[in-house]
């Protein structure tokens, strides 16, 4: 088991990494009170809920299985959480438990935001999207039907459990989006992680659990980092949203239910480089490059068909970083380093659109 | 005007306190965006919208007008608030000012806590109950069908702006429904102010402006120094709630509908007092004195007909202050002393609920 510490003083926390810790990690120890629920998923319910359960034998813990997808990730499906802490009459000293993929692990944590205004929640992530993002860093959420995230807060969880085994059970488009998550933090600024990734892509791709395992410590430090020094997204923070603007746009677009969240990422983070690149700041070929990566992970790397420049634009409007009526875009200044900034050439914007819509 | 600070940090924020201040304070300055939505009720927008508008007319300034009442303090009327900032295109630098009662700022400041994981808001409160209590110290809610207030934040606002004009329009019974709570700061911690109350009731009654500025001013006060040592209430807090416990039972047992807040904890506070004496705390006709206060104010002083001690006892177990299985009360140590405990003979509980539900 490796370990890292996500430093945010009085609500720092632990991020614990290894295979079989779903059973072996003491959990039980670290409940504060004498409640838990565990809130998951259909399709997890059935691999990993008995394994989990098993630890909260000496308290009271209720489970609630909700339905799987992005599409639930609504404040209708928050209200049926509410409704079964209230039902079971979980105190403010319970601690919610989320075990599942970005979707539950948002939500939950959310849940854990507002139940009372606030009670303890776990993560127990069982996608490579959520162990190596989604899980780390206290951004909860639900969707609105016009924007993905826009309903939330900032709110930590007590730890994060990483069980790397639960990997074997992810089909691989599943383990891809995660993949392109992974490929972000070498991008935006770790230069040398994006190099070891360019090295080890073959065994990536063969599921080596030692290197599977590296990319998700390596990916979960940076995350560390990145949040320890802003925690809710004053500045530096919004650099892990390269590609994420881009792809909000798309995932709204489909109605959150054909791509998945890596993948519209992994799509809007080529964009992001391509429009680096109109700028001058990187040289035209590392979208090439980033491209064939994500490509022999099966990522896609165009955008759906029909979606145009002026839809873009549209839905774009509707980001959170938008300021007084400005787009902020994540762009790479060059490799292993990006920006966030409102101050670039519009042209360069519309070129990429055209580009990516064969407008 | 007069002005108080609420100390809490990076979080610190005045409330300014005077006749006509929701014309003359200059609020545009307040605000850091170029955005702004009002959000208030059928009942309040004829009378006040228009002066609030007024502030704001160099920018973009939404308004949302929610039907009036505690019922609709639910998830659906924040949906259709979290709707309405997003067809008008609001973004993370938008500010929302509450114009109402308690509702509609404990509805508004969770929303502000909420859309896109954090905005500024702005508390304009219009009942005696706001201005005295829920606008002051960032608590923040909505109801959930089975407790009050179950769904919420902390999240402080920028600024509180208390006009004592607006109180003209108050109809009797909300205004004595704030007095019920400024009652409440004499007897948890301000002893002098309880005897303050007790010589200038005549004043209040007629509604002499200077008495009323004052009361608001001390009230306010007392709740400032509460939340700055103790704004996420781990501890000392908890003593605001004199009464609320037993007032929410009545509330949740009637719906929300019949009894207003103030209604409900004036009650509430008689039966924490009953309680206090029966363990032999505080002096028996303390509960008379306290009664003959609030009755001159034609505030309640008994529980709903029909309301039995089983009722309460189950609804109380679904309170905020449920610790680990054991319910923490409010109690008087002393006249001016509140202490919140578990560490209490239950036979004194049951005889104050048999004696107030005349069973």
């Amino acid at each position: 088991m490796r370990t890292l510490q996500v430093a945010l003083a009085e609500r720092s926390y632990p991020i614990h990494i290894g295979a079989g810790l779903l059973s072996s990690f003491p959990l039980a120890e670290q409940v504060r009170g004498n409640q838990v629920m565990i809130i998951t998923n259909e399709t997890i319910a059935p691999l990993y809920l008995a394994s989990l359960e098993a630890h909260f034998s000496a308290i009271q813990c209720d489970t609630l299985i909700l339905p799987d997808g992005e599409k639930f990730k609504t404040l209708e499906t928050l209200e049926t959480l509410f409704d079964a802490l209230m039902a079971k009459r979980h105190s403010r000293t319970t601690t919610l438990v989320a075990l599942g993929g970005g979707v539950v692990g948002d939500m939950v944590g959310f849940a854990a935001a507002c139940y009372q205004r606030g009670v303890d929640f776990i993560q127990v992530p069982t996608t490579l999207l959520a162990q190596v993002d989604s899980s780390v860093g206290g951004k909860t959420a639900v969707n609105h039907p016009r924007g993905k995230n826009m309903i939330g807060a900032f709110h930590q969880p007590r730890l994060v459990l990483i069980d790397t085994d639960v990997l074997n059970s992810l089909p691989e488009r599943e383990l891809a989006a995660g993949y392109a998550e992974v490929v972000k933090y070498g991008l935006i600024r770790d230069p040398s992680f994006y190099q070891w990734l360019e090295t080890n892509n073959d065994k990536l791709l063969s599921r080596d659990e030692a290197i599977i395992s590296e990319a998700i410590f390596r990916s979960c430090e940076n995350k560390a980092q990145v949040v320890a020094d802003d925690e809710t997204e004053q500045g530096n923070r919004a650099l892990l949203n390269l590609g994420h603007t881009f792809g909000h746009a798309i995932e709204t677009a489909t109605g959150y239910s054909q791509w998945l969240h890596g993948e519209a990422v992994a799509v809007g983070m080529l964009m992001a480089i391509r429009m680096s690149a109109e700028l001058g700041w990187v040289p035209a070929e590392l979208e090439s490059k980033v491209a064939t990566l994500l490509s022999a992970w099966g990522l896609p790397v165009a955008v759906p068909e029909g979606m145009t420049p002026e839809q873009f634009m549209d839905l774009m409007a509707l980001d959170k970083k938008v300021h007084n009526g400005q787009l902020r875009l994540v762009l790479l200044r060059e490799l292993g380093k990006a920006v966030v900034t409102a101050d670039y050439d519009g042209a360069a914007l519309q070129k990429t659109l055209e580009a990516f819509c064969g407008a």
